[in-house]
């Protein structure tokens, strides 16, 4: 909690930029998911990383929580102020600093959203390519080791973040990474940061990896009869080096979803939906192969979208699944699960779990970035049935137990925040307790982010 | 420094996987580099991880340090036990334990060399990339976060090692990662192991991401009038997306001592080593490219080895440089430079070296991995004349200026060890502080390789 000492200093450097408003508050205190809402006891809107580490050493003196928020689209309420204090809101630090074209790198602020950075760089001929669907900060993408659709081609944000700008818990500023490509100068302080959902220091300035445009693009949307089959395709589409820049699977129960929604009339069946990125002639050469390689398994037929009217359709119809599943049902609400698995193991996690949906009815289409053994099943649920919601809650738990079997993770993508830390014993061991280890080195008075990621006995 | 309990616990531990034979000491004493022997007080030769854990238990007990050894081949010093104790040799550790072919990925234990695992791949069609040129132990390349002639397509050690098993100072033993492709569950603690040169946890074993080996090869050598010249030929290849396999670069200086001690002719210019991976189809297409670009930027003409035979000879030639510079100067020694920079500076970097070296007379051939802006001057002095070796020190000190100045690296591939430490508080300024504080979480007694990568005061 926040102490009025702390709050009247906060408001003494920020002026208007510091807030106790209702409406302010109860904005920060909600997410994009199921959790109750945390409003926090004020909102802080910093302009520079200086302002940052003197609100910093502020909270420091007065022991104040202090929170993170990008865009507020994290899944698992990571952004959640749980223990109260002061929200650090990024919206205010959204400049491009540096386009280095020849390096294919930018530096940026937190704020700065995905969008936004590609319209900045869309003269330039590069793109910074990953892709969690919803328009989010670039700071908040790195805090919770965001991905999407096309991290099998281009990676995740910890293989696209080459350094940062970071405010410690005690308001000291540190530079980690450099903009060279590579470096072995000691411990990956960049690596550490990302994906730690502000529980280690505020970032304040990333510098990204970037990538050519791609010459000539090209989607399509295959059919098959089960899921082993569309899975086997891409397996050995990859195996064989098909540098493949997108592959999705959808579930029956998903497509029948979009179907419902956007009037169209797929067949209920598994489908893949595909992208290639390259040369013309290379990307023409990755859909052969790819689409000999589905006919051997099975595929029933493609559809293809080489314009790019077709193809932001498609991915429209992709990005928007999310929104038919919720719509088979007004009024619910959803766990949305993100378990990830080796490949070879994919279809049988999927299968599996759609049985145990069927033996709990629970209801719970799939979707996921196959290429990555990653999915997620919707679990929907009546916020007014306590039974069902446990039924859904339930489930969630044990695909992320088949996950961890099959040597896989709870999360692939969407990270811990409130959702999953109930999972971090099982699948770290005394890992956790590393991890709770170092964040007790680096904020010994547990100000960034309570609550979150580590052990509760730091 | 070892006590005698601690030895003693050891050598009833071990039997015969425990030994303190001068000549024993002496091997596990010495480096690939130019600093002095540092034999340990006893050497150990474990089988299991177990017996891993039971040393370090013993260790932390007596507080004797420990220092892990792959295969001795670091270039900064790293396996060199400054403080004494214990030399923990993974060479009995030598088993590939499981490889998934589907998901392109192996289980192995750190002893196994990087040339003993792709033998041992051989007839799956996969190959593990990363190539530093010596035969290195995979886990002593994690601990150093090696790459070499392959990371421009393939990426680093920080990039192929998907999950390790550690055991920690106490001897607990932790597993980071997964199988899975991608996790966002909780701080990337394979990412703090890997580039941690054995200063956080003892690795045990190692799950790396596999490759398919390419369809076609081709490699080709390329004369250019200048440096420049073929560092704008390499970037402007990057930003159309060529995915070059290995792009490398020689000085005159390096050419002129490849002719004299292979008995080559090749005009004493700067030249581009160049490999492409592929489909058939899709390298000649690579290569056409690339052909193309060498012509608008003055390349001299081509000097393709398509048939494995020639490119073997062209690889060779590259790895054996680094002896044929050595054998210019019968009997001297080298410090081997390692900075790295954004590829929009290299060129800068490499020509303001050799004018740098030139005016301050060392003798410094240059060749580097131009696609991720790394290069390597082995600046040569002759042991018995003080003032040159200051010379050459000197020098290496303002190339790792001038890379910090550019916003690069002073390591980018060979690590910190003994020889780059005095270059951190420069590089990461407070950043050394949180290393140090992060070494102090995990290591409190500091008995894992002290005197290594933190600060002096921990």
């Amino acid at each position: 909690m926040a102490n009025d000492a702390a709050l009247n200093d906060l408001a003494d450097l920020l002026g208007q930029a510091f807030t106790r408003s209702k409406s302010d508050l109860d904005l920060h205190g909600r997410s994009e998911s199921h959790f109750p809402p945390t409003p926090p006891d004020a909102v802080a809107y910093p302009s520079t990383t200086a302002e940052v580490a003197e609100i910093m050493r502020i909270c420091a003196r007065h022991g104040c929580p202090v929170t993170a928020w990008g865009t507020g689209t994290s899944l698992e309420g990571q952004s959640q102020a749980v223990r109260g204090g002061v929200v650090v809101d990024f919206s205010r630090m959204n400049r491009v600093l540096e386009v280095n074209q020849a390096d294919m790198d930018v530096r940026i602020q937190p704020g700065v959203t995905r969008e936004a950075l590609n319209e900045d760089l869309r003269a330039t001929g590069l793109f910074f390519p990953v892709d969690p669907g919803a328009n989010a900060s670039l700071g908040g993408m790195a805090a919770t080791r965001a991905s999407g659709t096309t991290a099998v081609r281009y990676g995740t944000m910890r293989d696209n973040v080459l350094g940062l700008e970071v405010v410690l818990a005690d308001g000291r500023v540190i530079r980690t990474g450099t903009r060279a490509r590579k470096s072995s100068a000691g411990y990956d302080l960049t690596g550490l940061f990302v994906g730690s959902e502000g529980t280690l220091g505020l970032i304040t300035e990333l510098t990204l990896r970037l990538h050519g445009q791609p010459e000539a693009v090209s989607a399509a949307v295959c059919a098959f009869d089960s899921i082993g089959q569309a899975v086997r395709a891409v397996i050995d589409t990859i195996q064989i080096g098909v540098p493949m820049a997108r592959i999705e699977i959808v579930d029956p129960a998903t497509v029948r979803a979009v179907n419902a929604y956007a009037g169209m009339s797929l067949p209920e069946l598994p489908h893949l939906l595909v992208e290639f990125h390259g040369s013309a002639a290379g990307v023409e050469e990755q859909a052969r192969t790819f689409g000999e390689i589905v006919q051997d398994h099975g595929g029933l037929g493609f559809d293809w979208a080489s314009d790019p009217a077709d193809r932001k359709a498609l991915w429209t119809m992709r990005h928007n699944a999310f929104y038919a599943i919720l719509a088979l049902r007004p009024g619910c609400r959803s766990i949305v699960t993100d378990v990830c698995v080796p490949i070879s193991r994919l279809a049988e996690a999927i299968e599996e779990t759609i049985a145990d949906l069927d033996a709990h009815q629970v209801t719970g289409p799939i979707l996921g970035h196959v290429g990555d053994g990653n999915f997620h099943a919707i679990l929907m649920f009546d916020p007014a049935d306590p039974a069902e919601e446990s039924r859904a809650m339930e489930a969630a738990g044990r695909m992320v137990d088949r996950a961890l079997a099959m040597g896989g993770t709870s999360t692939g993508e969407h990270g811990i925040g409130l959702g999953k830390r109930g999972y971090m014993a099982r699948e770290h061991g005394d890992g956790w307790q590393v991890m709770g280890a170092l964040k007790q080195s680096l904020d010994p008075a547990n100000l960034l982010n309570p609550g979150k990621i580590v052990p509760d006995e730091i």
